[in-house]
Order: structure tokens, then sequence, then C-alpha cells
């Protein structure tokens, strides 16, 4: 899968991943209003109306960016139906031939970390019968409990050809308080990024990147840069950029000299592009899609300009 | 919620709580065969099963332990059908009085993170009105993302009288990888610990601990011990006693001179107690109920001992 993310980003000369996080808010109310009137202002309602506002979305740039990642705490918030959403999304995503990574950031222990590998990217059974449930093509990980809460996963990526992008130095404002503590001359996150490598190295694509990639925020390009660097071989997620403040500048060294190691998350600057005044003059709400695709062309190349 | 945790703690003289983490093989045939014919060999036919089995643990277990804890993983892996039995354990464990610990173990960054609060632990917006999803009690969380991540959750726990449960030292057997680094002198573990020691002083219950507790592992005494005395107002959630192998001597450094201070978890050792040779010659599959009955008196009188 990792393959094949390399060479969907090659095709379409795009490093960028869609981020698929609808808030009420962002939702235009002509969407809102439908969904209200087909099953009342109801959690039912909710769930249609994300899952609209994604169809739009995804309709207006599948054929240009690789990936989306839709990012489960705005659908698992919803309960039941909002989890249904999150379901439907995947399934039309790959409908139409996308790339999906599940941002869901889990973390637990050997036997636990079983379940949800094989909910999210492997098989659950049901007696003798094997079921594939959420069908992510990459899931995100937390790091924090070490290689045996990983290794679980690292099976059904071999197995089953997924990927996984594990936690490594994240773009909020906090991140340093853990992540950036010096030990034994190193940061954390750099100790971390040396163990998401070598966890990753039984598990090397055909294209020279593993299947074991590393989440890495464009917020702080010092430290993606000597990431680049520990971990060469593995793939990049990048958040930060956009709505998060981050440039492309500030993450040019997130890419390796092939142009390659590297994809680029963004959510609100995307599926919310609408609300903001630069498309706001040329797209009506009911042209949120259109504005998705413009501020999409516009990311593309954008980083284009820096890898 | 921490004050209630400690009342009922202290009324029953019991500190233990039963992690629902059922598996299809816990499930005793009979169960699960009425559960498929129900509903055949499907997702619901599971989801079915898992409930009917945890009713009847919690049956014979709610008016001897203070909480349950629910592993989310074991009910997510099967999709849609898995979290509705996920929520319906939860509601059925309230209605018999009991306090309800949702293993979640998430973590993101802050406007991620409100998304999972408000669903756990607080309300979600459908326009004007508000509606509690999961209803948790307390929820366990990942701390490698720092405060930022944290915080939309104490927001919570302080409006709504919920608790937390920040993991600090895990108890898998590759938890030193990341937790055991030395930074200036201290373990990390023993850094995250002053952490969340601080992240919860402003939320004081009045029987002097705090609504923001942290996990910590029975199998490493020694380090438990270290984290007493760094975190004294700070409830442990124990993992680790029983079928991880740590013993109630093991875990008698978690608790503080007045007996209180920590919970312990045990997941196999109650729920499927009924397998083990010990209770086997005693109760038939069919009182699997009984036998986790038997095995909380006995974890109870176990723990007891050392407190």
């Amino acid at each position: 899968m990792i393959d094949k993310l390399i060479t969907k980003m090659q095709e379409m000369n795009n490093p960028t991943v869609v981020g698929l996080d609808p808030r009420l808010n962002f939702v235009p109310d002509y969407i809102r209003t439908a969904s209200y009137e087909k099953y009342g202002k109801t959690l039912e309602g909710v769930a249609d109306a994300l899952v609209n506002f994604n169809k739009e979305i995804i309709d207006n740039i599948y054929d240009l960016v690789p990936a989306v990642k839709p990012q489960i705490a705005m659908y698992e918030q919803y309960g039941v139906q909002g989890l249904s959403a999150y379901l439907e999304t995947i399934n039309y995503a790959r409908e139409k031939g996308l790339i999906v990574i599940g941002d869901i950031k889990r973390s637990d222990i050997a036997s636990t970390a079983q379940a949800y590998s094989d909910g999210h990217i492997g098989r659950v059974k049901i007696e003798d019968e094997e079921i594939e449930i959420y069908k992510e093509d990459f899931i995100t990980l937390n790091p924090y409990l070490g290689y045996d809460s990983i290794e679980p996963y690292i099976g059904n990526c071999n197995t089953y050809d997924r990927g996984l992008f594990v936690l490594v130095k994240t773009s909020n404002p906090n991140s340093g308080e853990i992540q950036d503590l010096i030990t034994g001359g190193d940061k954390i996150y750099e100790r971390v990024g040396s163990l998401v490598a070598k966890w990753g190295e039984q598990s090397m694509g055909k294209l020279g990147y593993s299947r074991v990639g590393a989440v890495v925020g464009a917020t702080y390009p010092e430290q993606s840069k000597k990431l680049r660097k520990i971990m060469p071989k593995t793939f990049f997620l990048v958040p930060g950029y956009g709505a998060q403040g981050a440039t492309a500048e500030d993450l040019a060294g997130c890419f390796n000299s092939d142009g390659l190691g590297a994809i680029v998350n963004s959510s609100r600057g995307i599926i919310a592009a609408y609300t903001k005044e630069e498309y706001k003059i040329k797209f009506k709400p009911e042209e949120f899609g259109k504005a998705s695709r413009e501020a999409v062309i516009n990311m593309r190349d954008d980083l284009n300009r820096v890898r």
C-alpha cells in the first residue's frame, strides 16, 4: 500500500492528503437542513449531513489527490450513527479510488492492540468466517507503550499490505512537553524516530519506503529536518500545514531529495475553504466542493514549489 | 465522580474494577449459539452474544465492586454493531449502579480531543440541543502529545464531574522502551507522573484526590512505589494483576497509607474465571457468572491483605 501511495503521488504529481474532519459548522446550511428534514435534528440527521458533505468533497478532489484522511473522532463523538458515517465515508472514498488513512491514533497493550488491528486493517473472526470491518489502508498509532503495542499492527500490514503512521513529533503547541525531553543527548522524538525506523525494517515496500511510517508535524521544521535524516526510509504523514500555521517552506525538510518521503495533510484549509475570504468571493456555499477543489490545486502547486 | 468512586470503594471494602473485555472465545457456547440462532453468524450475532455475556457478569458482581472497565477495542473491532454493544454494556452497568471506566486510551491535538471529550464524557451539540453519547464516568488517555491534548477533557471533567486516568507507566513488557528513558536524572514515566499530578491540581475532589488519575501497571512494583510518592493526590488505575502476572504484593505500593489511592483491574481473571481449573471443577459453563462472582470475592480478599 505504501508503494501504491507513492505511485499515486507521482502520477498525480501531488503530495497532498485531504483530512475529512467535518464539523457541523463546516457543513453548509442547505445540506444540514435537508438531512434534518429527512431524519430530524437527531444523530441520524448529523450522520447523514456529514456523509453528504464528505461525498461532495470527495467527488471534487478524487482525481487530484492520492489519499484522504478521515479523523475518526469527528464521527465517533456521535456514537453508533457517527461511526456508521465514518464507515460510509471510507467506502465511498475507496470506490473513487482514493487511499484511506484512518486517523485513529490508538495505543494499547498487545492483546488489545490485536483487536484494534484486526478491526481496522485486518480481519475479525466470527467463528470460522473472516470479515473486513473498517477497511482503512493506513492508520495512525501512538508509540508511548513501546514495540509490543505496535507489533500486532505490523503483522496485519505485512499480511494484507496495509500501512501505519506512528506519532513521532506531533504538530500541536505542547508536543514538546514529553517529546522534546532530552535523553542521552537525544530528544525523545529522535529516539522514537529511531525506534519507528527500526520497527519498519521488516516491512519494506518495493519503492524504498517502509509500510511503517511516521507522523511528523510541519509546525516544527528544524525537528522534521533532523527526523528526515534519522529515518530516511520512513514515509512521513505531515499535519500542520495551513490552519495550524505551517507554510510550504516549513515542510521542505520533510521530503527526501527524490521529492518523495512525505504526504502533507490539510483538513479545514480544504474542506472548509468556502468559508474563507479568498474563496468566498468566488464560490457560493452550494459550490463548497468546487472551492475545495481549487484549494487542493493551490496547495498542490504551493507544495510542489518546495520539494 | 472520583469522590463517588472512593465512597463506593470504602462501602464495599473492595478496590477491584472488573475489566469487561469479552472475546468470543470467553463466551460460553450456549450464549453464542443462541445469538447466532437469532441473528446468524453475523456482527449482530456477535454483538448480542457479547452483551448477554456482559449482562450475566454484571448481574453477578454489581453488588461487590465499585466499577467496571469495558475495553472499547473489544467492541470497536466489530464496527457499528460492536460499538452498539459497548454502549449497551455501559448503560446496563450504570443501571446497576456501577461506575464505568471507558478504557479508550485516546490521544490527539486539542480540536480533535475536544470531539472525543464531548462524545465520551461531555455533550455533543446538534444545533441548539445537547446530547450525552457514551456516558462513561471515567476514561483513559495517552499523554504523549502533552497538556493541550488533555485540557479539553479536564474541562468536561470539571463541568460534568467526570474523571480521567492518564497513562503513566503501563503494564506491558515493552513499556520501558520509551517510558523508562532517562531525562535529567528522572525516568520519562516519573516526569509524566509529575505532569499528570500538575494537570490534576485544578480538579480536586472533596476526599483528597484529583479527578485526573493515572494508569500505573502492577507489573512494575518498584516504579509504582516511586510514582505513589511523586503523585500522592493522584488516584491510580492499576492493570496487570492476575492474567498479566502481578500479585497482590506487587501492587501494595500503589496504595496510600489510608488504604486508598488505587483501584485494581482484572479482566480475564474475572470474566473468564469459569475456564480456569480452579473454578472449572466447581462451576459449569452455564454458571460462568457465579464463577466470576467467586473470582471477585477472592480478588477482593487478596487485595485487602496488602492495603
